[in-house]
């Protein structure tokens, strides 16, 4: 049967050949979380991902509806809703104090990835119900977790995240819905929110939404920023649930994808009568709203990987059985699949590269989440969410550009078809295009990278986030097969170092437009690094594996045994992705580093009316 | 009142001043077209366009109906439609003698870049009707252009293009369609053809299909394909219209955009009363009809261009309206409009160079149709129509790939807006899309580059072509202000000659299949080199203009003028965009070339088994 989401068998290497998630059994914390264990976990995902949440995709497609204040997701999403409940599968890397599985997160993203990519538009409804309680988790008051959290992990109650207001989009500072203290130390809230991803749905009894608002005579600007509880029915002392809470839904929006999760309108004290509870300090709701952004966006680039990883299935899938013109050196043979063209193999094999690399990334990420966690000290620790905060907007700015390729290179492997509706591909391109926008667009990404995390701890942590990829390359190094390959990504490393120093400098003189002109360039540049790393270090695992399979190194012998063993071919396959994306893809990443040398300042010293007439 | 579709000031200089339109009325064919006159038709089109094409654009988002046989296309269409056909707009560039209106190509582009980029559902209907005239203009009998000519070019009756079959997409040879000679010497067609865009719909009173068929007995493959005419009714002697002909449309696609026009299925002959009569010669259908896909693909890239600078429109005022964060230089200022960010710059100057630059080389190609109607001789049309054989794949392969990034770059700018239906750009992201698959995906025009356009006449096709990019660079080499920019263009036109050197040879060793993995790569090169020559040759003809009305060449002085002065800062602009193309995106073209040079073979070595597990 041909594979469905995720190549399982890409999953596996992922999970236990390169990042050995295994040995995360070793410590104390994951002691029940062996390969046996994680096998399972993986198995029992992605059965329940591919038999009852893939069916729903397309019938999410068609969108949720509104009705006075109610909002009515797909009906199919009920079902998987109880399924994924019942399997507790939404706190799986949390306290179980709190209901949680206590999973490595490592784990947690394998699973995740067949869920995301078999129905991204439910898994959002998840997504933004971990987060909230997350927060609530991280800066609530005994009294808020007891009264929310179990609840929220479970998925008996949902939460979500209002944050934007019509004219305070990537500005949130300019925000102006309204708190106002009561004499029982709740707050009267006042505001309408828009854009909120799963703020009003019919799967749940209760809503907890984290809301940005502005205390009375507060701060001007991001500084006067606090974050408040508050829920769609207001919670008895007893936990029970009472009166409705004025947080009324005002309308859902029409979308070019993702139509399965229903992005709301909310005004919130409309009568007067919405109360909410401070979460966290006041004044410092934008400081626990960024803290909690980090995973927000580390989840964006998860679905985006996960949606890209379904694609590519599908095309690959399509290209073996699409039976169209004849192979261009056995004309004879009449017409054969068209994974047989080199252009089609081109297309797949780009895709291919982006996916897994994205899969490396995305898990070596996680790997990091669990490693800070058990980590020995605090240096240990920070040095390792330092790697995590350069990774972050890679994650989220790159892989979802990416995601939009790899969905775009889909729909053209299927040629006519893939533009139908009756094929799956072209949901999946309309689905992801939001990824590039929400949890900060990635604009914001760019800039977060180059005027954060380039210049964090004076250079220090992008430093040793570039030293981590040196230690793979010397790993790289010293495999014969791959050597030359850990070559080029050396080189590649060492031109960008030097051009983050130029960037770097730029930023901070009187170039600093030119250099911000250049931040989407270096933002690209940082993740085809990473796409390359992760290639090279899977082919350095790859190698010697293959090469003890074929009993040698020579390249006939190699390819002989890959024609006859399934792991052999893979492995082979692991070589030739890298080759592939550090021989053609890496050639351009140089062009990209020549342009930002040049730090040219046509697009920022163009006059505003020369861009067009009025 | 901010522009809309097309920025008029750049279409009158690309006309006016760049391709110099009014020149041609010193022909005696274009004698009626003067530059006063061209600016009339202009003028007309974008009047008419605006005011009443525009807003149809959303409401035929809503799609067409199918029942029972019958198409109804959006309501709105029926009132544009009239007045499309009372302008008397369908046939601007044909003979008088059938009812056209003799324009030059050049002239009658910029009126219908307005028209797509204001409705392109609503204008494919008009492109397929006028390339189906055209096949009948070429290749009809006296008899066959007096029956449908008139008709076609009036819009009374629409045409269409019945190529596809479910089993036959990209490869026409596989077809099965079958015709059966009648003793009157008609034939008798049976068979299904889908993917029929405005294969069946209510504007009209009949419908002319010219149809790919197999003459009883014909030979195999593509040697074996004939091309006939299925009128929807019959027609009988004196012109009226007679019984249906049997060809019943059996469902129209739903698709992920463009949902304006139907694209159907249509079965001939189901009861074995389809006739059809021969177009041309027996077996020489698919000549017949790739005479006329140059056409067609000159058409699809009109209408990407058109639909990216809508796109830019869009976003350019958008930028200049939407209040959002501060000017890094000022941060005191308060918020401002998101065209102050260098960011957002970068991107506006992004979809500003593609498409001017898409713009100029349109109007190129349509201007070297003109020049090939008026051509002293046969030598001189053959040389100018060469040089479109080339631009053909370029016009259509990389303008349709490159308007995908536009209208995605301007979702972007409009941020969670982007995404949303109430704002007009996502619905011109999803119409583009099948731009690159339609009339021969981008992975066949790149082979077309590669395999026919690179080796045309031994490659002396190919360097006259790259002859005339040379002559706009010894141009701008003398002027000034942009000689270092001309010198730029040279580096890389000399690198891609070295490289088509390289890449042709290969395609004609036993790595021809690693040649053609590279196929795509070399078409990308081929569209920046066009995108640079014309942005080039733009600022050209800018430079001196600036010059004369700043009084000198100082920067200062320069940039004051623009600052006051419109035209001014209309060609500061242009120099502005060459810059920014050739020092920002060039840099990456190298990067390209120096991967077509390596010519690594890893996507087509690799094992059918290792790009992924079944």
């Amino acid at each position: 049967m041909a594979q469905l989401i995720a190549d399982r068998r890409d999953v596996d290497f992922v999970l236990h050949e390169q990042m050995e998630a295994g040995e995360l059994s070793r410590y104390e914390k994951f002691a029940e979380f062996d390969k046996k264990t994680d096998d399972l976990i993986v198995s029992e995902a992605r059965n329940l991902a591919i038999k009852e949440f893939l069916p729903t995709q397309k019938l999410g497609d068609e969108g949720c509806r509104f009705e006075n204040g109610r909002v009515m997701v797909p009906d199919s999403f009920h079902r998987i809703n109880k399924l994924y409940k019942d399997g507790e599968w939404l706190a799986m890397t949390d306290d179980p104090e709190w209901g949680g599985q206590g999973m490595p997160k490592l784990v947690s993203l394998a699973a995740n990835e067949y869920f995301h990519g078999a129905n991204a538009s439910y898994m959002l409804y998840n997504s933004l119900s971990h987060g909230a309680a997350r927060l609530v988790e991280e800066f609530g008051t005994e009294e808020q977790k007891k009264q929310c959290l179990r609840k929220m992990y479970s998925g008996e109650w949902s939460g979500t995240m209002l944050l934007t207001e019509p004219e305070a989009g990537s500005d949130l500072g300019a925000l102006t819905t309204s708190a106002v203290k009561n004499d029982d130390g709740t707050y009267s809230i006042t505001g309408s929110k828009i854009f909120i991803s799963s703020g009003e749905q019919d799967m749940v009894e209760n809503i907890i939404h984290p809301v940005l608002a502005r205390i009375e005579g507060a701060p001007e600007g991001s500084k006067g920023i606090s974050l408040f509880l508050v829920s769609k029915y207001r919670i008895n002392d007893n936990g029970s649930l009472g009166e409705f809470n004025d947080a009324v839904c005002t309308g859902i929006e029409e979308k070019m994808g993702l139509h399965g999760n229903a992005t709301c309108s909310l005004t919130l004290g409309g009568k007067g009568q919405c109360i909410g509870t401070l979460l966290g300090e006041e004044n410092k709701g934008l400081f626990a709203m960024f803290q909690m952004m980090n995973e927000a966006r580390q989840f964006v680039g998860l679905e985006g990987f996960a949606v890209s990883s379904a694609a590519y299935m599908y095309a690959l899938n399509y290209a073996r059985e699409r039976i169209q013109s004849k192979n261009m050196m056995k004309p004879k043979d009449g017409s054969v699949p068209i994974i047989q063209h080199p252009d089609v193999r081109r297309t797949l094999i780009t895709m291919k590269a982006y996916v897994e690399g994205m899969r490396s990334l995305i898990y070596y990420t996680g790997r990091c989440w669990d490693m800070a966690e058990v980590a020995a000290n605090k240096e240990e620790k920070s040095r390792i969410m330092d790697v995590v905060e350069v990774l972050t907007p890679i994650v989220k700015g790159y892989i979802s550009d990416k995601t939009l390729e790899v969905t775009s290179h889909a729909v053209q492997i299927y040629g006519g078809y893939g533009y139908i509706k009756e094929y799956p591909v072209e949901q999946l391109m309309r689905d992801c295009r939001i990824f590039m926008i929400y949890e900060g667009t990635n604009g914001i990404q760019a800039m977060d990278m180059l005027g954060r995390k380039l210049g964090m701890n004076n250079g220090k942590t992008f430093m040793d986030f570039l030293g981590e990829i040196r230690k793979s390359i010397d790993n790289a190094k010293k495999v014969s097969l791959i050597s030359d390959l850990a070559g080029k990504v050396e080189e590649l490393l060492n031109r960008v170092s030097e051009i983050a120093l130029i960037l770097g400098k730029a930023a901070m003189s009187d170039k600093v437009q030119n250099a911000y002109a250049f931040a989407q360039h270096f933002l690209e540049v940082m993740g085809d690094l990473s796409m390359a790393w992760m290639l090279l270090w899977r082919a350095s695992v790859a190698a010697p594996k293959l090469e003890k399979l074929a009993g040698g190194s020579d390249p006939e012998k190699l390819r002989a045994k890959a024609e006859k063993n399934k792991d052999a071919a893979f492995y082979e396959g692991q070589l030739k992705t890298a080759r592939f994306f550090i021989k053609t893809v890496v050639p351009v990443t140089m062009g990209k580093l020549d342009a930002i040398e040049g730090l040219d300042g046509a697009a920022v010293e163009m006059l505003e009316s020369s861009f067009g007439s009025r």
